[in-house]
């Protein structure tokens, strides 16, 4: 029962939280775009990464503004930051392929951002091979696959790609996901891009073995937004935090300081167990309109790496091309 | 906050453990037939329908064995049952036309259970009405509706439904509602049949204004399953339990004793904005694999209405006929 | 195997070439905004009605430039332009209200565009009533209802409106509906606007009874798009092309030439049965992107439905309302 | 505009009509289960092959009866006798794995065949190879692929089925994929099995580049059902169906008998241009409820492909592990 988070962020967070210091070996600088606030994290150490449990690379955070799927203007805006920040990672030239990869199960909502974002992304491979005449030299080539999960393909999804790459030969991989985060105030309103693929176990669905550079080659891109928290997650950290305002107002030093000072993992465990069961690890806490709010995200992440992945367009072009 | 449950059988549990005493004014009977349990709570007092938050009269309870869902000869048990309890209250001669309403929001995957089992209803009204010569006449005329909610139509539900039924005049209604339970091991695994209607304030989307045989004039059935657990109630749940397990160590009557015992609902209530912020009332627990649960329990439910109003038929008359 | 049509530019098209004369009692109009051409013909006598199969009454005919559906800006003109024509027909105080009815099967995708229009129309009606103050007072109370077909209901649908518009007492109904049309070059690219209602018959599904002021007692605006050609209209179709073509050819006056020209009704239905069996009179003929294009269509109609009814607000503020 | 067809049994019958004479290099035998036809077309010589339009080997066609869409029993009839049939050629070891690939796009629904059917295959390779104890060892391993089609991917089909191929290694590949018929007696009542793989240039959505054993290096078994009628093609059919009857009432020799003679190509396809415009070679022929029709014909399908993939299982077992 290891509290897990897909965050760079979080896992940031965490540590310093349980540990009372500072991380070493990781960089963090923040900057904002009007009303959203970039966080750049960077992983320059194995004590860094250790301490992360998150590869060495550099994880970036869009922290979209509240509301935001219920305002046009404002969701165009977090694509064109999201676009931006792509953009410094896409080293690409011109006439060079990106495959991008939805991961993911589209029969469970929240964890359909993957596939639909791909549903979404300008596809020009195939143009750019078969009738290169008709369509404006500048363009690069796109590809894109919603292979679906372990349990649907009876395939690992990391077989499938590397099974693609090996036939495609694409110069980069930009992969999407939906991702578990530890509170519900990130959920539907972050989105990290990181440089160190998918790592295994990641996800709501938990899918393994891992996607990155070093098994396929090619720089991966990975961009994630948290659709859920684990309801397992929630009950822990519902805990946690009873035991913490017990603990304050207890008399230190006293038993029962002591008592909850000493509660220990199995006693949390059981009490999990009991509020979830028999439930125990399938659950997701959700809100209620997550339909509506995955498919607006997977606009705003599919117009980014559209952006990012067109640079010779404008936003009209890229729409109608689409349309 | 007060902690609402649509279930019947939760009522009573919620009563006797915070007055720590047996309800009075309520009847509860239970029989079983083969792994399936059957709950009768029958509210004949108006103390006891005070007591309940629910008006005088039976509530049935349904509980299917776990991992129904995935076998289908279970799933034929269950809806045998449901067809049995619900004959017992639809009191119709043959010619007699029944309404059959689904309730709830079709966008929402656990709101969707009413429109679903609207979908898989006999109908046959129309084909009574305009060929009825083509028709078995032991065949009852049944319709349908899935009127939508509020935020969709604009319009109460129960304006829509009083507007039809006083305009096509059905002998009785059976309604559809997907509810919300207190305990994850109801979640999907309960069904209630109710006969004093839907009452306000019911189901996952907060649906309001009664659809009752006293604003509609004919007798309504409800039909309910709870299909997910609201987010702050699991959380206020949690809490309870961590509290109750602290004043279980503590010394009686000591000081951390007594604070534990008037730790009063407003800090339990700032727990509660904390952990789940900025998403306070609009959060739901679900397991993951929801839609295709809800798929597999609205086949349950209008298998057990189809035979239930259609007794002259066998199984495999029905199901040609939906085909 | 009368052939039917749905669009009154098409009944007098129709008529015209039968009879070989212009048709009494019509009055047509034309007039364009940019690449829209919009043609209004009004059944003035009952002579006119009788000529054309349509009531007497206003029929305006919006037909929208080829590849709208991949031109967001294009979709935006046609939105307007209903709008406008819609507007000169929406006689209103502000404080009125109108009730949207989408007809049609969501389970057939080119008679799913009234569900489809019904789920983007601004919803208002709920609020000005439980919410007065937190809404714009110039903002029209506005409800919808996508009611389902005869064999998903068992009953009329006109029934159901006319029961909800007896408890809801709209002041206005603008019905949305898929329609035949007999050529292809229509089909998805005409948007007819009638006074009269929706006539019995009509639609890709057969849906019968009328929905109109004469019924509801309430004026009812009729929006309708072809969608389809039913095959069997093309199979006569095209024997009749070919018939022609051999008439032109052949010698007048000679035996081919009268063995033509006496072809009868039974030649040309055996013939449309071999073509179709087993399926005449079920079958369609469609544009194989149709999911795609009935959403768009959706978009465009839903908008200027919107636009007419809500002349208070900007085209910015119903997108936000709507998102 | 040359009439092409899928279905074996088509093509024959198009040769010995346009040739007036029996086909040659081409064996025939019927056989009959109950009422489902089965039809075995054996091409064995390359003169066979060329006037066939089809490569060397076998074609069965599987005649399912009428109204099958409507009789649970008659649906299980048809895949016990595709199972058979695929029984045949499935010559594998119980050990080996089969990947079973689902042409075809999944936005276009008489299209998206082949994706349904793999959403109900029974997916077991991944547990085969994480949980081995777990699961009876004489299940077969299998996995899947719904690759998506060119314009949605960028990427040739046969390109991702040969990167996947060669990562995964499986025997066998089952394709299942929506074909054109010349008649429409023949959409959604036919099933053709093949040994040749999927030509270029088939289905729906004219997808290209084979599938096949020449170039994957294993067995390709491909199954397909017409699913549409081309509108073009109907259009052609009915043109050359008036003709035929002409010329069989025009005086032989006469001038009118010579003209009907010598009508060529260029008249046809100027009469299929008018009547299709502006649509040409995007138009399908369906019958109205496509959507319900092409859910039954999978289930049919798949459970065919599972009895075939599954000799060790009986149904119940299958039934019980897709729930």
């Amino acid at each position: 029962m290891s509290i897990r988070t897909d965050l760079a962020v979080e896992a940031k967070e965490v540590y310093e939280k349980e540990n009372s210091r500072k991380i070493q070996g990781v960089e963090v600088s923040n900057s904002n775009k009007g009303k959203i606030k970039i966080t750049n994290v960077k992983v320059v150490t194995e004590e860094g990464a250790k301490a992360m449990g998150k590869p060495k690379g550099t994880y970036i955070t869009i922290d979209m503004p509240r509301l935001i799927h219920y305002d046009i203007d404002a969701m165009d805006d977090v694509s064109e930051v999201l676009g931006e920040e792509l953009s410094k990672l896409v080293n690409l030239e011109d006439s060079m392929t990106a495959l991008v990869v939805g991961l993911g199960n589209w029969n469970i909502t929240p964890d359909a951002l993957g596939p639909k974002v791909v549903s979404k992304i300008m596809i020009t491979r195939h143009l750019k091979e078969l009738v290169p005449d008709s369509i404006d030299e500048r363009i690069r080539p796109v590809c894109a696959l919603a292979p679906g999960v372990l349990g649907i393909t009876g395939m690992e999804t990391s077989e499938i790609i590397k099974g693609v790459v090996d036939k495609i030969k694409p110069n980069l991989i930009i992969c999407i996901d939906a991702l578990a985060s530890r509170k519900m105030e990130r959920v539907n309103s972050t989105i990290q891009i990181g440089t160190t693929g998918i790592s295994p176990g990641s996800g709501v669905g938990n899918r393994r073995m891992e996607i990155s550079e070093r098994t396929l080659g090619i720089p991966v891109i990975a961009v994630g937004v948290p659709t859920v928290v684990d309801a397992a997650t929630m009950a822990n950290d519902t805990i946690d935090m009873v035991i913490d305002q017990m603990i304050n107002s207890a008399k230190q030093g006293g038993d029962f300081y002591n008592m909850l000072k000493t509660m220990d993992k199995n006693d949390k465990q059981s009490m999990i167990k009991e509020i979830l069961d028999p439930y125990v690890g399938n659950l997701m806490v959700t809100p209620k309109e997550v339909d509506m709010v995955i498919d607006s995200i997977s606009k705003i992440i599919a117009n980014g790496i559209n952006i990012s992945l067109q640079p010779a367009l404008g936003r009209e072009d890229i729409d109608r091309f689409l349309q």
